[in-house]
């Protein structure tokens, strides 16, 4: 089988290293060799750490991907364009694809299926998501037969790294932002992960493949984690929870439809994911029959984005032997994905009071008023003020959202000093 | 794609409860709708809570695996005969299987795996370890294009809650027991799992995918838990370790071969396994380029074991379509299984001796004698007694039992009170 492979950064580098380390082994697991025919780069002249065979390496991609001796393209380039439209034409000519690019996925992913289909090549992206960590293989075949209720994934390794060191030394977000940046695990412009952009990406294709449904990046709610403070965190620590940046795609359960979203929210300890420190990336799903799985790994880095990247290889290799196509996600169910308004879920609400007679009736009845069931509150003193913790039962996203903005008229509320979604079950 | 079903006990009945659940969802992913044509069960006049149309039920699994019109039998009835005669029968004559049927594969799966190639039928067993779990796909697609390095499980849910009891409440062994078989966790006779069988027969599956080489049930070297005592469990504790019954596929590092094993050991507690409570299963592996992964869910149960059948059933559907059948497991690596002797972990052992001078010197002497270097060493003084634990570098099993057989003959040893191996890295 030859590929052409599209980017010789990090991870590109780190699969040539792999086919080269694993020749044998991998021609013998699927019957033939991998041959790379092709390297396209921007600059041919940079030194590069990757057995390279000489004349490899070309600067015309658009040449290398119509060639018609390939028979599977590797993007590890990332950005919209030119990759959206060198796959088109790879796809469209027949041959295959395998990307690690979520944000080219999660936008263009309904134009490159409907070329993979058109053409008759396969369509992988395992390491678009979560890195190595087996995921979208599992969704896609190991729960075929089940029915995915919700994904719950800390999928971006950045974000989690920051509030695990934020949980665990009490560090202010700036100065776990700045340890994140010298020790590598952020990047000089962080804000594609702070702002939950690259997350976002990941619940878009995690959601159209847990619910059969065309989800793309546009559709997603997104809210960073910038905002997050000591005080958010401690607070978390109050109720036996602790902050993660979360992305989620689940079904609604009054009506069809999906709410897909990505934003901090407090989870109890003792819920799987809250052991996930540092870099670490996973994804817990709740299956119908399958009941609670979760998947752990490395979401990032040059060698764990190149196994996925090698996995979804062999793959390509093994149907084109077979002769056929591996099976392409389906979008049968066509479900609309719901405005972050009906999203139902329930809230930390933290509010700074006077401490008077009659504050927690004025409070209690605001969050009545807008059918906002209270499932417990802690008052505590603290001279003439008061703080005030409440959680509620699930409500919808739009119901809170008015009651936080009737507690901010109210007399008796200094202010509102913190509003968290609260997931994963009662602490 | 018509189905037979061998088995109507609970996890036949929920497959057959899932089916029609699921109907119109797994037509649409499928393309056609899948049809249980018969179900083969030893007493038909029990009453089942299943969806069965009249006529299915037969006593004659005989028969059913032979109807030319049956093209997939899935197999829940479990043990060896008349199991094997029945899916071997289907396979030979080119009908897939799916069974989750741990025992069977881990003993026969070399011979069922040569009849469904010949047959040119699909094999798939992901019910067979861990439960709903995806686990075998992963292994051997996702992580096709790596090198796994080791595999450690939690794959048993009896134990795993047996021993999380000890830890959680310092109950004994039997108590831990007793409790586990009031709420259903432990079979009236539990030895299959208290002794390791059951997970011996899932390590043999995982280290057959996981390094692509023939291994059987009477391959793995076997140790049950009944000999953990409340003092093992403290002594974990105070070294920062859990106790858990591990299966363990890993390669050798000092020669080719693998060493595949069931027994209990300590583990730190910061290792993602340790925090895997009750009877819930989990999968860590290591490998090369993906670096540590792990997969967590509930190991058994009807529900999460029809799951699984379900998605192998969805896959077995899908290459039908496609005219082919699915890549089954190579076993080109062809390593040997190193004897337990030549196994090489770490070592916590735990001694009674005199409080004299001169009783480290003896001790110590002992395992230089035998080449096995100690890591760390406590002595607790009690009167004219003390207790000396010791935990080991890495050992070959064979220099540590010597080195035991050694220590039991000195004077200075009143009793070696426990040896158990640390697995999982420092502390």
């Amino acid at each position: 089988m030859k590929i052409a492979l599209l980017g010789c950064g990090v991870v590109g580098s780190e699969v040539l290293r792999q086919l080269a380390a694993h020749a044998d082994d991998l021609t013998a697991r699927i019957g033939e060799p991998l041959e790379v025919v092709g390297v396209a780069v921007r600059r041919p002249g940079v030194e590069r750490d990757a057995p390279l065979a000489a004349g490899l390496l070309t600067t015309d991609a658009d040449a290398l991907v119509s060639r018609p001796d390939v028979d599977v393209v590797v993007e590890v380039v990332g950005g919209l364009e030119p990759a959206r439209s060198w796959l088109l034409a790879a796809l469209r000519r027949g041959a295959s694809v395998v990307s690690a690019n979520k944000a080219l996925l999660a936008t263009h992913g309904r134009e490159l299926r409907a070329a993979a289909a058109a053409g008759g090549g396969d369509l992988y992206y395992e390491a678009a998501v979560a890195g190595a960590i087996p995921l979208l293989r599992p969704l896609r075949e190991s729960l075929a037969g089940d029915r995915v209720r919700a994904v719950l994934g800390i999928v971006n390794g950045t974000t989690n790294y920051i509030l695990t060191k934020m949980d665990e030394t009490g560090a202010s977000f700036a100065e776990a932002l700045a340890e994140a940046t010298e020790l590598g695990y952020a990047e000089a412009d962080p804000s594609a992960d702070l702002d939950g952009y690259d997350a976002a990406a990941k619940a878009a294709i995690i959601a159209q493949l847990a619910f059969h449904t065309e989800v793309e990046l546009a559709d997603v709610h997104r809210e960073g984690i910038a905002h997050v403070t000591a005080a958010d965190i401690a607070a978390a620590r109050d109720t036996g929870c602790v902050v993660k940046a979360l992305a989620i795609a689940e079904l609604a359960e009054d009506r069809p439809g999906v709410s897909v979203r990505v934003h901090p929210a407090m989870i109890p300890r003792s819920h799987p994911l809250a052991a996930v420190r540092e870099a670490f990336n996973a994804v817990f799903v709740e299956a119908e029959a399958a009941g609670d799985l979760m998947f752990y790994g490395r979401g990032a880095g040059g060698a764990p984005t190149a196994s996925a990247v090698l996995g979804d290889l062999v793959a390509v290799a093994r149907n084109r032997r077979a002769g056929h196509r591996g099976l392409a996600e389906a979008a049968y169910a066509d479900l609309p994905v719901l405005p972050v308004g009906r999203t139902v879920t329930r809230y930390h609400v933290n509010l700074d009071v006077t401490d008077k007679t009659g504050v927690l009736a004025a409070v209690a009845g605001a969050f009545a008023r807008h059918d906002v069931s209270i499932n417990s509150v802690r008052q505590d003193g603290r001279g003439d003020d008061a703080q005030l913790v409440l959680v509620t039962h699930a409500a919808t996203d739009a119901a809170l959202s008015a009651t936080v903005a009737e507690l901010r008229g109210l007399d008796v509320v200094r202010s509102v000093a913190g509003v968290m979604r609260v997931e994963g079950g009662e602490p």
